[in-house]
């Protein structure tokens, strides 16, 4: 019996790690990353997941999703926030209905669909506690997670199983981690908007460029934005 | 506060029973209904949903899942096996890979993205005790159930919650209270073929066949096959 890991990867620090993770745990050749197009406002986070299972000669998947309600990360007239994760009590304005649950069942029945009668399957979900902290989330917390990794586990007659090795681990805990594994940080993506540098003005910028100076490793990333010359 | 009520509906007469009981709890300005195209062989089903939906003048929105892996229900090579879900023990061969965890979680996603920020919402999932009998569907089981409506509960800020009001009800017993409800049995379709009447040969059209007799109440269903004439 054979554990295959399927890996829900965007492209950004926090999945990229879990590939990584992933290939650590069951060999690269049981590894395949997943990413989805929820209609995203750009393409540049699909585009660096690409890259970054190349990097690791990795088969990469994409797949479209039904369509979806409009929300903040999908719906071109809503200004993206000018803000930071901390600044953010309850609901994000980012948070996209119920994303993560439908990604998350999405890639189980391409698990169980594509593996082979005696083996079993493992889902990597990057989510972390900086996602679920006061709730910006809801569908990266603990207890979602719990629910979901029970409803994947019984729904497939015990052979899929959810690995959320992130889940208590901060930004700057995941760039340590990451950077023991040699994740090519310079080819993830992590900002909202879709320009050809990172902007360093949106939350998810701020986050990425926090978490390397509070993990005191050098930050590669281009900003649009001169942050190492900022107070952040 | 308005509860708004968004029912799974495939046109079966579970998911038909479940919109009338939805309507009866809600009332029926609150009500909408959503069938999904996850790659079924034909479209009869999607087209009862349709009739069921207007017979009580209920919205019907339909929904093409993200591209499924193949099985039985959608690969038209694999023949539908002639049975009985009585001799089905374990999985059954018409389990689609972890279709209710993804209609649950994209109907979830469309009643947290619809709905007015005062509002919550009901998601009505018409499995019963047959679906889960033996662990025919995984994915209809109370385990699979409870996990996924607390996922459901807490990846929406506890603002929507999975309804099951067939969980723990047999077919007899679901035709019962959809007559007394006035759920127009005629306009359901229970087949996998795809014939312009029902086979009468395959598992669904056996167990519609068999609940009708078992709840003393006539079938008004037009089968291929002389069932009528057949020991049962």
């Amino acid at each position: 019996m054979t554990t295959k890991a399927f890996v829900l990867l965007s492209g950004g620090i926090d999945s990229s790690t879990c590939l990584y993770l992933a290939e650590e745990e069951v060999g690269v050749e049981n590894v395949t990353a997943i990413s989805m197009y929820y209609g995203q406002r750009h393409s540049n986070e699909v585009q660096a997941a690409m890259q970054i299972a190349e990097s690791l000669n990795i088969p990469h998947r994409t797949a479209r999703m039904a369509e979806q309600p409009l929300s903040m990360l999908t719906d071109e007239k809503e200004a993206i926030p000018e803000t930071t994760y901390d600044k953010i009590k309850g609901q994000s304005p980012m948070y996209v209905p119920f994303r993560n649950g439908q990604m998350l069942s999405y890639i189980t029945a391409l698990a169980i669909g594509s593996i082979k009668d005696s083996d079993d399957a493992y889902i990597y979900f990057g989510a972390h506690a900086e996602d679920a902290h006061n709730w910006a989330y809801a569908d990266c917390t603990p207890e979602f997670i719990g629910a979901m990794a029970n409803a994947i586990y019984v729904g497939t007659y015990h052979r899929v199983r959810l690995r959320t090795p992130l889940e208590w681990l901060n930004k700057s805990q995941i760039i340590e981690i990451g950077t023991q594994l040699n994740v090519p940080w310079v080819l993830t993506w992590s900002c909202y908007a879709g320009g050809v540098k990172h902007c360093g003005i949106c939350a998810t910028c701020r986050a990425r460029h926090d978490g390397f100076i509070a993990a005191g490793i050098k930050d590669p990333t281009e900003y649009d934005v001169d942050l190492m010359n900022e107070a952040s």
